[in-house]
């Protein structure tokens, strides 16, 4: 496989670090290739605006969308935008690396979703129609690459159950895995999530490391969260509500997962 | 009231800035005071980091929390994480306002949150016991004060409603409104959404205008949703799990609102 893993954290030193280092190592073990994208070591610029068209006409009214769409289909995209959209193309599986900083991802890493996710690459991509709202949710320029969450989070595991008062981490986690990665087309494997982060030290670190790499060597086979897609008949189009007898049984955002599937 | 607008858009010539405009004016013209933070025209730094404590003893360890913790403490944070501390504390109402980015704030905003909400001022706040995991949830600095998010969205009502393919609402706003506003202890009111955003123009400007003009006129007087406080006896401490029996009739992110309540 060829494996981008996206990674945000400021602290080489770091739970994250250690992990990251551990994965690389891991990954190329297994004989994968692996591209990392340090955003902190990048200084990746989070905040997405007009400089990220180097075409863009000086005084002029900023329409993000719009100017994302010209930039990405005339080739003006600033150089950094471009090349983790080469590296996307490369990977046939993404792994976002974070640690959950108020119940989502840390904002380096948000700014770079925000400036990749191209217009005309991410999103506005294939055809609307009465029975087609674009290629997305399961199809799109992602279709056949896999993706995965490795997020830590200082919390418990109960905080982050089904009645933890964080919400349950799967629920916290939809806009990210469903909304960003289901969205362009990844099948999105379960994510590993590294709960009481502030207590992993060198002592227990080991068994930490060994639950990753399980995780890491299972990339290829592990099913993805069997959500459904949009344009194959589980939604009206185009108020796209999941239509009428459907996701009896389940409740809440689990209604978006297929039917007759095991829950995520 | 004294009311803060944290905004985060980056061209004021947009349907954001013409409403952000509106609601400064309508609100000077209730007789409240208004700050407004401008992220962008502020060109604020998104990226948590060493920076962000003046004392970080260069080349050591950087550990978020504690720096974030050490440098609220001993008053060495950088000016602009004290300056939006100030205009909180001054602040009795808070209005984020943003585009929803990929079903989250744009990553400018989340910089914002993070940065800000320092360890002893946002979190880690409170005594840990038996009976009471910190003061949050309902509890903390922020409690007495009330919170709004403005929401501006291209997708359309039904597809952020309890079926729609995006995730209803107020579970895709759940880790915003629960947990960066409910957390630090703000009353959460209800958010203003307001959708097709693409579609608005100087037509019918003057309704969106109108609708988002009844909401700041009656932010004093609005219940806030009816979220269940840590500390109040619902949950489980520590393990932060809603007790058996409550939220009955409820399924998912809603088990969090109180059993009685109406629903969000």
């Amino acid at each position: 496989m060829n494996v981008l893993i996206v990674y945000a954290h400021p602290e080489p030193r770091s739970l994250n670090g250690a992990l990251r280092d551990f994965a690389v190592e891991r990954l190329r073990a297994g004989g994968h290739a692996v591209q990392v994208s340090d955003l902190y070591a990048m200084q990746w610029k989070a905040t997405l605006d007009a400089a990220d068209n180097t075409a863009f006409e000086a005084g002029g009214r900023f329409d993000a969308s719009e100017e994302s769409r010209r930039a990405f289909m005339n080739g003006t995209q600033s150089a950094d935008i471009a090349a983790e959209q080469d590296k996307l193309r490369w990977a046939d599986t993404v792994i976002l690396q974070f640690p959950l900083w108020w119940f989502s991802m840390p904002a380096i890493l948000k700014g770079w979703i925000e400036r990749v996710y191209a217009y005309g690459f991410a999103y506005g991509v294939g055809e609307h129609s009465d029975s087609h709202w674009g290629d997305r949710y399961g199809e799109g320029t992602m279709a056949g690459k896999r993706a995965m969450l490795v997020v830590t989070t200082g919390g418990w595991d109960s905080h982050y159950a089904s009645r933890g008062i964080n919400g349950s981490i799967n629920d916290i986690l939809f806009p990210i895995q469903h909304g960003t990665l289901f969205y362009p087309g990844f099948d999105v494997l379960p994510p590993h999530v590294i709960y009481r982060s502030g207590k992993i030290d060198d002592a227990n670190f080991g068994e930490v490391a060994s639950a990753l790499g399980q995780r890491l060597d299972a990339l290829e086979r592990t099913e993805p969260i069997p959500f459904r897609k949009q344009n194959h008949g589980d939604y009206e189009i185009p108020a796209l509500t999941l239509k009428p007898g459907l996701g009896a049984g389940r409740t809440g955002l689990a209604i978006h997962l297929q039917d007759g599937a095991a829950d995520a």
